[in-house]
């Protein structure tokens, strides 16, 4: 052990205090990537099944017409962008629940964490930006440019549509949480801040 | 100077050494932050000066119908998300600016700054997505929902709105470049990692 090591040990954080803090936050840390996980699975499992056929008016009379996510290529994005948060986040909490059986939990970790915690939210917080914005216009339409409504008839597909993209929006949230425990992390490692 | 500040200085790096990576790092982080405050003044600009008006045909024959960014809620959160973003990068840089002439910058400052960083790239990510899902039904239309494009009347309309998003991806880019940088600043204060 360097002096260094040593001097951090006594002068900051007598040891036992500092492990009780590492596994605090390693624990909330694995919380949060399993509330990601789960997020990730019920917005892309909410997405995929809002398929709706109706009966609509058209210029060659009443048709039967399916409304299904991927006629969107925000929706198709949002799929994918969830998915990939789905499996990253698999591979972070094993990750940091590895990392808690360690006495100490390497630094660098958190900076890995980090750089892609933050990666991933750009990610999602666009793919819920997108699906958002089409979203918004099948449930109110836009006269200016006259795209009409579609939610008065695909109620059930527009219903998935919105839990989906709120769901997406805790998933986001919940990545911005990461993003300030990795920061933290590493913030009450420096002497004397 | 405490046992750790003097321990720190000798140990981890010579304070000259230090004092120049504080320098390096410093400077990246205000071009970063003058760089965001750029491309958040052209995201905007280049977005409310997209208006443009065309003879469009309608059920009631020709007519003059306007394009504005305002017709659509997308745009308008695009244009207020990346409007706070431009205040955010001036009041950020000027604080990252002045603690530059400091001998050495606190490491709450950096935490400080991921933690807000972190929330405006949410927000800018969000709205770049948003204004991407929206501007490309309007660059393609969907058939499947019978919304035309629109692309093909408003040609200036659409370019703005396009050129306008690019920009925020890359505004998008920096606030990422700009939490790394804020997280390494943080980890490489961190002794013996």
């Amino acid at each position: 052990m360097s002096s260094m090591e040593s001097e951090k040990g006594t002068v900051v954080a007598p040891p036992a205090a500092e492990n009780g803090n590492n596994k605090k936050c390693g624990g909330v840390d694995v919380i949060l990537r399993v509330l990601l996980l789960a997020a990730s699975i019920a917005a892309v499992v909410v997405m995929v099944t809002s398929n709706q056929t109706e009966t609509v008016p058209t210029p060659r009379g009443p048709m039967r017409a399916p409304a299904k996510f991927h006629h969107s290529p925000a929706f198709i994005y949002f799929v994918v962008a969830l998915s990939i948060t789905g499996v990253y986040s698999i591979i972070t909490s094993i990750a940091s629940l590895s990392s808690m059986r360690k006495s100490k939990v390497p630094a660098k970790l958190f900076w890995i964490l980090l750089l892609h915690d933050v990666l991933i939210l750009g990610i999602v917080a666009s793919a819920t930006g997108a699906a958002g914005g089409v979203g918004y216009i099948g449930l109110k339409g836009n006269t200016h440019v006259r795209w009409m409504k579609i939610c008065n008839l695909y109620g059930k597909f527009c219903r998935h549509i919105g839990a989906s993209i709120l769901v997406s929006l805790f998933a986001a949230v919940v990545l911005v949480l990461l993003v300030v425990l990795d920061g933290y992390s590493l913030y009450r490692r420096i002497p004397a801040s």
